[in-house]
């Protein structure tokens, strides 16, 4: 049996839910990997606030170097969100000979580069599978099972509050901010929607994607986004009478000028698999040039699924014999297809998706 | 730059789908992992059949004992089939220190376990993905990104051929017998439908499947197989007055006494998104402790689709550091589970699904 150590950076919805998925599931782990985790360190903001999860609190520290400088801490877990420390710890933890997994999506889609570099030097691996889509394992399928393809296509729903509030709209023909206010009041959205609802969220995790369908890192200042926060229930009425309803695609895909990495809500057919994405699911559809067309769909988001994610990676890595990393996430996006400069597109009307 | 010099077991759909892809694909494949794929022996019946492929021909030999005592082959692929000789050139190529991919749903079903144990023994890796659901990675969900969690439930259309003759019966209310037909003339079907129709090759997957996400090994014979051949155009109109449509459904569950394994045709609603599974597409549902629901859609047979899981399974083993495998299947599968014995079952309804 191998035992890990592992620290975790933040004791969030995420953190919390890694504690909670490792200790229900240490003897899956055990049976299936021989493999037994064990979280030594959390690093948390103070020690006064009661986070719920009182075995958690020996474990607590609110200085990254007791993390940085524990030689018997394998691999780091960050989870800390938009935060101004976080790529320096993330750096830091490289550095330090830790292993990184991140749910980091913000970081990943624009220090990505200097990341996977790092870790390069290092002889270490990054891993960051929950920061797209949550539970789905859409990062292995294009880094490892699917990469025998050529992706051609890479599109989907990767914001699970936008698709709460567009399946509530439609079903219940509600005004935007009717439905808003009442996710936040549920919980689906933040008291600062922003990120969600103008596609900001999106576009992180189709940039991070795209750039490793097509093997080369892309800009995420030249994707396309556009949000759901001007969609009226005359454009549902539209949308219907079209028999669709209205989803907020983000894609990625290869054009004759480069690749084109767009977020935009878009039409899509009552009879095409995206249509039935309700809530707070997330589905990505790849198109590949052998194994065809392939779609999941699963979790986008929440405690427990997001640390599915999360522990699959920290599996992954501490499967590898002697820890030694498998593949080059620098290689894999030392590409050179091009980008198409997106942002100043104008989205004037909606696409039709089916 | 690794070389990695493959032997292939056979030439037929599939055995060309992994020559053409890996021409076609050469770039993609260098790219993104550094690797380049020689396949440099391919065992033929005979020599004198004219294959269609003229590049390949100066590699075939119809020795076994060619590819076993060539030293310089790293990984042997087998896509015979059902023969007689095929096990044992499984077991000799593990034997002579080759790791082993294979599409072979029944030798697995039936013999994994010994094969397993020999892999282990030899210290070498043996991979399956192409025997399950043919483009979807599924083994590679179930064994590796989705393994911290715990499976409550496997659940699919894990036969292409039964699900083009089940949508066309529905579609156009059609009898068994005419669409058969249809479908052996389109090249859907074979001359000899037996395994598909009746449910065999379907009973196959679900048990390698069962086996991998419950981690133990289970019995084929102890699997309730139940085929589409005696669907009446009758069954098809109860299921419509019923809002459902009807499909073969392949499980295994957790059950109080045990992994019930199950395939046989169900009437599924039609909003449930296993209705829209169409024509020659797979699908599989995964009901997880952590994860929640995992679906995912794709191509179940086919020459390339089923070549992108076999090359898929070649990266695996390539990217490996110095070949070491990082997991063993024989402890994956070594818990106790019980097996429920469902194949004295009788069925009388259908059961439904959504």
């Amino acid at each position: 049996m191998k035992t890990i150590n592992i620290a975790l950076l933040g004791f969030g919805t995420v953190g919390q839910g890694v504690w909670h998925l490792i200790n229900t599931n240490t003897n899956q782990i055990k049976e299936a990997h021989d493999i037994e985790f064990k979280i030594t360190k959390i690093l948390v903001p103070s020690l006064d606030k009661d986070r719920g999860v009182k075995e958690a609190e020996e474990f607590f520290t609110t200085e990254f170097s007791d993390i940085e400088n524990d030689k018997s801490i394998d691999i780091v877990v960050e989870l800390i969100g938009k935060a101004d420390q976080t790529l320096d710890y993330m750096k830091r933890s490289l550095k330090a000979g830790k292993h990184l997994v991140s749910a980091n999506k913000h970081i990943i889609a624009r220090h990505g580069l200097e990341l996977y570099k790092l870790a390069d030097e290092q002889n270490k691996m990054i891993r960051f599978e929950a920061s797209v889509c949550g539970a789905i394992p859409i990062v292995n399928l294009v880094t490892e099972s699917l990469s025998a393809n050529q992706i051609n296509k890479v599109m989907g729903i990767m914001n699970g509050t936008s698709n709460f509030i567009l399946s509530k709209m439609d079903k219940e023909a509600l005004a935007y901010e009717d439905v808003l206010k009442e996710a936040q009041e549920l919980g689906y959205a933040e008291a600062d929607p922003t990120d969600d609802v103008k596609g900001f969220d999106a576009a992180n995790k189709i940039a991070i994607l795209a750039s490793l369908a097509f093997n080369s890192y892309f800009d995420i200042n030249k994707v396309l986004v556009k949000g759901i926060d001007e969609i009226t229930k005359d454009d549902f009425a539209k949308a219907n009478k079209e028999d669709c309803t209205i989803k907020l695609i983000a894609g990625a895909e290869k054009t004759d000028s480069g690749v084109a990495i767009s977020v935009k809500p878009c039409f899509v057919k009552k009879d095409h698999p995206l249509a039935s994405v309700n809530d707070a699911f997330n589905a990505v559809f790849l198109d590949t040039n052998c194994a065809g067309d392939i779609n999941i769909m699963g979790r986008g988001a929440g405690s427990l699924p997001t640390a599915s994610a999360v522990v699959g990676d920290l599996i992954d890595i501490a499967l590898k014999p002697d820890f030694k990393p498998d593949y080059s996430l620098l290689n894999r996006v030392s590409g050179s297809v091009k980008q198409v400069d997106m942002s100043k597109v104008a989205v004037k009307d909606f696409d039709v998706i089916g």
